[in-house]
């Protein structure tokens, strides 16, 4: 009955040739989503949900460490309510799924189901938000939004996708500043630690603010395509949405004034980060701290005996150490576990058969690198368990960490004029390019028409790459990453 | 600064004077929900969610340990599909909301937004269910759905709601049943082990099964008004989904066969049976297993010197053991905080001043009972930590248990005839009656019109109070309960 390895395999497009399809072919082929008739949605099936539970449980950790607290909003706003903060109408109402009729009644006031919860949040503010005693409040809501898209890709860019979004109001500017840094900060951690998935942070340029914000900075990622990845956005909005739904305080001073509000999210999107950023032309790698599986256990020659007993001696020892481990004790064969496991991205195979038992050791496979070494089994299994605990803790992360950064490295582009821009996405193919900008909105679109790549953030970590901007020559403000952008 | 602590009680409607608005009045001043301007949809605000939360990581655990996945399916459903199955869209059609717009363009197929999501489950296992190596499929999805409901209370009836539903499909019937069962007494066992709330099992009349259903099993409980709850159900659906969608899958014998089908789930309505079988007039009473505070020190005369770093010691012994505590040491008087901690329904309050100090003893007090006592803090505090464990996992859920229990057993009313029914529910208030039905719907209905209680359930543990329907005196079938439901 054991299938043919060679099958599975050669199933998946090579990145070379197609990465799009390499793309589609993982998330398909790993399980991860189904599609559905309901265009542009998508089945998260129980291997790709369980990436997200882990990622949530992280994150939501994080959060309630940073002193946050879990609510939960309605999932329509109505029209009159959305209508209310100008830039944001405009920015969303294009791309909402309007509720016309409740059962066979007309609805007076349309609803749209939330695209973001902003104007949900302030309403909320505005009824609770009464003097400074009440201030701040740090929430945070675990949903999924809908934003009607005209293209789509699973995970990229869905109609629905579950994310969860922060919204935090606060009586001052500088503590809302404060708490939009932080939660970037938060989402950086996050992704490089967990993920290990490094991100440039910085703030966006005024062309690509969040609808009715301030400042909206950002957590951006390159993927192996060389394509830019919005991995986290953090948005601080001053006073103008307490203005839009009047929301005010009393302060010590007695006076009535206008608190400050943020708000950040992250979303499934993280997902297909991790796919591009890790994945191979045998499917997908895993980060080990959201693997639903860490480590799978293949018997070799699981009809002898010993094997099996052996197999499940190993995963509960790991078990016990709080890893997640399986046992692949199906009639496939070893080669069949292996491919699948490849391609599932499972961040260690651990085999162990006769020969291995005689010779008290079993053989560790990692995932990210291909790397196989022996790993002994002596010491009652001690010795072992603290070699699977450092590669799942430290060796991997950190490998795969470092694979990541010399990628990115190596598509990073300095250049000073537009026509080095050109050149050197033509000879080193699509990358980050560093450059420096006078701050003017022209010479923004300028590049992008020119060279094809658009400003994806002001990072935080400046260079001095030149004084003059690489478009017009005037005086620089700043450098700024470029890309072309998922 | 301190606010006065009569206000605070004073505030509550007594649940004798007004039900249903002592009611609204906890869900509001203990913080739980928050109303909107999307009628019939509310905020669940931080205390309320924290209670799901717990709800939810002990239900996802025991679905986990009895085999089930968790996954996702969109929010929406289109039109065409909800109607494949002929009873199921009769009974859900009239209540869904419906999605015509996207963005400005108008839908060719109208999507509704999911008031349960058998049909999209269905058409995912048609899509990856082919052979008996498919099979089982246990999952899962944590999500909310929408019911246009007319008329809508906090947590009872709302137009959106927050659930878990279950979707299984299985090779044979017998193993379809088993699954109904099995999910209905892991409801039953969270019921009474976690929010100590007794519950009938039993199954649906036909009257009031499931659309699409071919037996609904029912969890039924008794709250303090004398009205019955339906807390959460189990459905086993045959091979009538399977064959509306067209699932098939090839059995051992290399037959195309139809596997058959289960759905389950339970509610954030849960939060409002606790609330109608627990609290009291002083507001909130919370299962310690769900509490998001499960225990609060108080601390008295806390300017004296010591008393805020013993406060802060006790805290830090039972965070130890895993315990959720908070450590009040605002300048709100210690009256008004036992007031808010009352309404809040904190299992246990814990009492530390400077005379408790010098005794080496502080005051715990326990919520559902008012009981109040002393506990020796010797011993490095292990007399103490045990005590409040013991408090936590034993005595309260069990003596919430009990209390709920008896008031049950009071309000039970063993029945033979119509007048019996109508005379025990005029002298002893609302409740369950226990009658023999023939099985006829036609008694059924009548029943009702005469006496106000429809059936509840056929119970599992069945009694022969009579062999004569409590309606037509002819043969009885079964014995039922019967009720007047939220």
């Amino acid at each position: 009955m054991a299938k043919d390895n060679k099958k599975l395999v050669e199933a998946i497009t090579s990145m070379d040739e197609d990465f799009a399809k390499w793309y589609t072919d993982i998330v398909k082929k790993a399980e991860l989503i189904e599609y559905t008739s309901v265009k542009g949605c998508m089945v998260i099936r129980p291997y790709g949900y369980a990436i997200w539970e882990n990622m949530q449980r992280i994150l939501d950790g994080m959060f309630k460490a940073t002193g946050h607290e879990n609510v939960c909003m309605p999932m329509f706003i109505p029209e009159s309510l959305l209508q209310k903060e100008k830039d944001h109408v405009e920015g969303f109402a294009p791309e909402v799924a309007w509720v016309t009729h409740g059962g066979s009644e007309k609805l007076e006031d349309r609803l749209c189901v939330r695209p973001t919860s902003e104007t949900l949040f302030c309403e909320h503010y505005a009824n609770i938000v009464h003097s400074y005693r009440d201030l701040p409040k740090l929430y945070n809501q675990w949903v999924s939004v809908v934003r009607w898209e005209k293209t789509t890709r699973p995970f990229l860019r869905s109609r629905e996708f579950l994310w969860q979004e922060g919204h935090t109001i606060h009586a001052t500017a500088e503590e809302a500043i404060v708490e939009t840094e932080k939660m970037l900060n938060v989402y950086a951690e996050f992704c490089e630690k967990s993920l290990a998935m490094p991100v440039i942070k910085g703030r966006k340029t005024d062309s690509d603010k969040f609808a009715g914000a301030e400042a909206t900075y950002a957590i951006e990622a390159l993927m192996h395509d060389g394509k830019a990845l919005q991995a986290g956005t953090s948005h601080y909005f001053g006073d103008g949405f307490a203005k839009a739904f009047e929301i005010m305080y009393t302060d010590k001073e007695n006076k009535k004034v206008y608190p400050h509000q943020t708000s950040w999210g992250v979303t499934t999107r993280l997902i297909g980060a991790i796919i591009m950023t890790h994945g191979d032309d045998n499917g997908l790698v895993l980060p080990p701290a959201v693997a639903p599986i860490q480590a799978v256990i293949v018997p070799v020659q699981q009809f002898k005996e010993g094997v099996l007993d052996k197999a499940n001696e190993l995963a509960e020892k790991l078990k016990a150490a709080g890893i997640r481990v399986k046992v692949d004790d199906s009639d496939n064969s070893p080669g069949w576990k292996f491919a699948e496991y490849e391609m599932k991205g499972v961040p260690v195979r651990i085999e162990i058969g006769p020969r291995d038992i005689e010779n008290n050791q079993c053989m560790c496979a990692l995932r990210y690198s291909g790397e196989k070494r022996t790993v002994s089994l002596e010491n009652g299994l001690e010795l072992f368990k603290n070699a699977v605990v450092e590669m799942l803790e430290e060796e991997i992360p950190e490998g795969m960490f470092k694979k990541a950064a010399e990628n990115r490295e190596k598509h990073t582009y300095k250049c000073t004029t537009m026509e080095e821009i050109t050149k050197a996405l033509e000879e080193n193919g699509d990358g980050f390019v560093k450059a420096m900008w006078c701050g003017d909105e022209e010479c923004e679109d300028k590049v992008k028409e020119a060279t094809g790549v658009g400003s994806r953030c002001i990072p935080f970590e400046q260079e001095e790459l030149s004084d003059k901007c690489v478009c017009c020559g005037k005086p620089a403000k700043q450098m700024v990453y470029w890309g072309k952008a998922y």
